[in-house]
């Protein structure tokens, strides 16, 4: 449109060969197969779900739970300990991996980002970043965590919050970027 | 994943079996009867959506109107009065009562929480809190109410803004967390 | 519900006669072509969807790829030039219309909003403004460009963010709402 100063994204010279998630065979059939069971809001059992993610490649513990409507780009990229909870359209966006600790909670509409393009470059380079999600992690309904980033063990992303930056344990992050704005103390009730 | 100070968060210790949201036939009929009718993007007839909430227990006033693929949880505990709009995609997780008054407007891809989990607590107990939306307030596209939260006649909540708190009269409200930023003023034309 | 101060909304009064967005049989039947071809997780092949947005009026230039799930509201207010990407779930609300130049990204989940309402009339009248992302913009993902906003070239949204004003060429923006957090710098390798 304008005259642009400076050098222009050209998205013709986008080049991704280099980045392989696996044989075009097995993609379309997990697309297939998850758009079916998993990506749904057919009352699939959670035992199914979680039977298919497992023979696409997918690490899952036990009591584990998927709500439905979970949108899942690579079950071999995903690993998920014990007692994970996996909230209703949840989308985990994995070009990469991402490893999902124990007793974490993902709540509806959260969003696991591990996409990224190079905007310095004209032809918008793809980048990848793994997420890991340790131990007792809450990401809050509608957050998302940026490519690259590490949540510690129980920090928390609220409500609709964006984690640009790795999460320290235990923390409390809320805002677009998220900042840390209180500490998390569990307690046993006395 | 590595060491944790302080207590953990085990959610094999989650116990919501204090909560009743009513018999499993009725949630199993109603999350058919909505996904098919409600929950969709088929060009169903507003009276015939309205009729379904209804029959399902939700309380719906006169001139209200609900847009395709409108997510609600359990109709039993709705009530929405007079010319309200719910727009396309909006998403009321009610768990527990949520009231709407007259002339509202949750605009597309608008979404009420009333679940919450007490994240002090290793067995991550479930919250509930109630919304109402009083008269004339009116929730911004993709904006979200949180639990618990109160918003008073005519308050604005703007588009992808959050609140977590309770919204005064007249009001408008930005941001992650919504902070207000001014005063919304209704006038007749001269 | 509680008294209120001050003029209050009144639905019923609502009138948008005069926006005429095209005969209602081009409406519906696009409806259809497009839930079945375009809003789907369906394998549809890209040139396929093209074709049926060009039949419908939208001028879509050469190497355009859209992704699963894109929702467009009326393909008649769509413009997109060469090498654009329209990412999954993108959301084009468009009212009125939208143009998209060249090398554009619309990131996973991004939304383009044109229609808003004057909150300051009893009738909360609707209001449209056009849309222009210009050459080499991103949006990123679930980021929001409100009714009436440009993107100048190479502007780009962060992730969840949200545009309210126009945003300047070669400037990235960040949160709700957007501000200008740094310039980019595109640059050949060595």
């Amino acid at each position: 449109m304008e005259k642009t100063s400076g050098t222009r994204t050209d998205l013709a010279r986008y080049d991704n060969s280099w980045y392989d998630p696996g044989p075009f065979w097995k993609r379309t059939l997990w697309y297939l197969a998850g758009r079916l069971l998993v990506n749904t809001y057919l009352p699939v059992p959670n035992g199914l779900k979680i039977g298919v993610l497992r023979i696409f490649g997918a690490r899952i513990g036990a009591g584990v739970t998927l709500k439905p409507k979970v949108n899942i780009k690579y079950p071999w990229f995903l690993s998920v300990e014990n007692n994970t909870w996996i909230g209703e359209n949840v989308w985990i966006d994995n070009l990469i991996q991402v490893s999902i600790g124990r007793n974490v909670c993902l709540s509806q509409g959260a969003m696991l980002l591990t996409g990224n393009h190079d905007y310095t470059r004209p032809g918008f380079d793809l980048m990848l970043g793994k997420i890991q999600l340790h131990d007792g992690v809450w990401i809050g309904a509608q957050a998302v965590v940026c490519p690259g980033v590490t949540c510690h063990n129980h920090a928390v992303l609220t409500v609709k919050s964006v984690a640009t930056r790795s999460l320290e344990a235990y923390g409390i992050y809320q805002g677009n970027p998220a900042v840390l704005i209180k500490t998390r103390n569990i307690k046993e009730l006395p």
